[in-house]
């Protein structure tokens, strides 16, 4: 029998429990191994709770067991949860985490301690819940050189702007039905701003290069400034617009940024709607590959946690690989990014819109006789944001998928 | 260095060489195993090629060479494919195929073979050729019972299906299209009549109950009797039509099978377009997960067949073990399983459809007042057959998704 700790009995915690007791046959049947969990740690009891004797508050008790053979870091935040994670990895523990700020900031540190004692750090599920991504990518497309990731990584943002899409909604009222939901926080910036999107393409960049791509480093923009009418353009053009997070690899330079983007509905991306998340891999010879599934939620997020927690007690006692170095890899400075882009502007504006970009064709919504608006040709982000700047009449800008 | 063979030197066998000659220092990079292609087992020379000197002719010079660690069964075919394989196996080597016939027929006794000899037999590419779905199911969504599982399995019908959408053209008339495009054997039948999905779908359902689920005892439905006319009905309803291979497991019960589906605008696989295919796999935790990717294709079947190269050099001396037993399964009669139906009928036979299902809204096309239709409550299969031979003005039906 092999034992589990989990750190943490939050919402992904608790569904870990959850997981492993309900499918502990299910989980024998198919893999063999019979597995349970021996400790909760965390700093509350859970008086009358199912699973109340297997708490503790004292971290010691678990690494000081030889019998625990796995921990899983269901904690979130990057102090406790940093220190927990090396002294598991150091008493030769494996461990899984659910907490992608902690993989960002010290995933191919927490790697390489594994490796000093051979056991493994898996962390699955700090990407969208309910896609196996990070294994697909470490385990599954491993005969493909990886040339770009595409993905819409960020479940709340996503059922926010699917929302605006069908309802012709405004961002402050889904923002606030969202919230009264739970879909997000109450300071919903890590969300809205890009920030939680940027954290996961830059895991993923990371992993599909073999370096680090410092989450930092990357330019990110938030869907705070789409508006309905911003759908209203897009609906014509026979689009959506999506959060999309992407990195492409061009010998040493990778190129990694979030936006959110006009997509068309011919583009396996437009039907990643709701709390789902979507995930575009293209390989040297795979070609497309596509990973659907629920961004978040517990159990989702708690299977792939447990699906890390099976991969760890099927190779104890080695270290699973993951080529992730902590040397940086080489950015392509922003400005040199390239796309087409959708620009907004007043009518008044275009025999500028003409000088400055060649437009010509003009996307026109009816009842709105003041703006209009124009695809450009592709061009570097510098490019653009030169002449941009010299139209008067601009009122916004998306990239375009 | 890990020495590889290759049987046959056909599509899928030539682009194995490939993916492995040009990714080779990828591969490396990635996964730090340097392999080789030694030998490429086929009748024929192959003067002036690349590779020319590695090829041989007789399959005992692979099979004594104790260097080869791997076989790649790219030959398609039952007799001589099985024979090489079970020597292969038997001497420890381990094999991966992309032989769906094969593998739909021998896999488990294969399975088996290679764990009694401390090898292993993997075949993620004998499904669609770029969806890395077996290695999915058997090592990623591990911590889940699979419910169900929902797909489109089979590219040359989905790139005519699609085409037939698209552009309102016949049946007749895109599936010569695909064969002049060579996307279509000019013996069709393993396509157009389900046979191919029909063994893609055993095997899934094999892979998602652990036992076997033979193909021959499933309901297989082809696309041969699907018109411009069924698609001007789907549109009017928002939906397209799909060919479906489906399974379902219920207790210890499982429900599969192969047809043409109606499908609607919001699923999840109506965005699986062309020869792309597209599995939804539904688990108890994780809830959906779609995977998908090019359906067939030179490359990205290569590109499957070198990943299972690169997880058995990564494992030489031990079997990766897949839960498939020789045991059937046991099948729900396919009179059990429940669908709703779309009936197309002529307008005569109204009455006869209110009394026989009840029907009380009809689907009417512009410009053909002869005929209606109209969906039916969903019912057993069995239930449908009976009331469908008593509807004098039928005129064809298609199970909804």
């Amino acid at each position: 029998m092999i034992k589990v700790a989990i750190f943490g009995f939050g919402t992904v915690g608790s569904g870990v429990a959850e997981v492993l007791d309900v499918n502990r046959a299910e989980i024998m049947k198919r893999t063999g191994m019979d597995i349970e969990v021996k400790y909760i740690l965390d700093l509350r009891d859970f008086p009358g709770h199912k699973f109340e004797s297997k708490v503790v508050h004292d971290v010691d008790i678990i690494l000081n067991d030889p019998e625990v053979a796995i921990c899983c870091e269901t904690m979130g935040g990057k102090t406790f949860a940093y220190d927990y994670t090396k002294r598991a990895l150091a008493a030769g523990k494996s461990v899984c985490s659910s907490n992608k700020e902690l993989v960002e900031a010290y995933g191919p540190e927490l790697i390489e301690l594994a490796k000093a004692h051979e056991c493994s750090y898996l962390f699955e599920a700090s990407e969208g819940g309910g896609i196996p991504i990070i294994r697909n990518i470490n385990q599954c497309l491993t005969a493909d050189k990886i040339e770009s990731i595409m993905g819409i990584l960020n479940g709340t943002t996503n059922y926010m702007l699917t929302k605006m899409d069908r309802e012709g909604a405004d961002y402050a009222e889904v923002l606030k039905e969202a919230q009264d939901m739970g879909y997000a926080e109450q300071n919903p910036a890590a969300d809205v701003e890009g920030h939680d999107a940027g954290r996961k393409i830059a895991i993923l960049a990371s992993l599909a290069c073999g370096k680090t791509v410092p989450y930092q480093s990357l330019y990110v923009e938030g869907i705070t400034c789409i508006t309905s009418m911003d759908f209203k353009y897009a609906a014509k053009l026979g689009m959506s617009i999506k959060l999309i997070g992407q990195c492409r690899i061009e010998g040493e330079q990778v190129f990694a940024m979030v936006s959110p983007c006009l997509i068309k509905n011919t583009h396996p991306l437009y039907m990643v709607n709701d709390v789902f998340n979507g995930v575009l891999v293209h390989g040297n010879m795979l070609g497309d590959a596509l990973f659907y599934g629920a961004g978040a939620g517990k159990l989702p997020t708690a299977s792939a946690v447990c699906a890390d927690v099976i991969a760890l007690a099927g190779s104890l006692g080695e270290h699973i690989p993951c080529k992730w170095a902590q040397e940086q890899a080489i950015l392509a400075p922003h400005e040199a990014q390239k796309h087409t882009f959708f620009v907004r502007m007043k009518q008044t504006g275009r025999d500028e819109a003409v000088s400055l970009f060649g437009a010509t064709e003009y996307i026109e919504l009816e009842g709105q006789s003041e703006e209009c608006a124009f695809v450009t040709a592709e061009m570097t982000e510098q490019d653009f944001a030169q002449r941009y700047a010299k139209l008067s009449g601009a009122i916004s800008r998306i990239r375009m998928a």
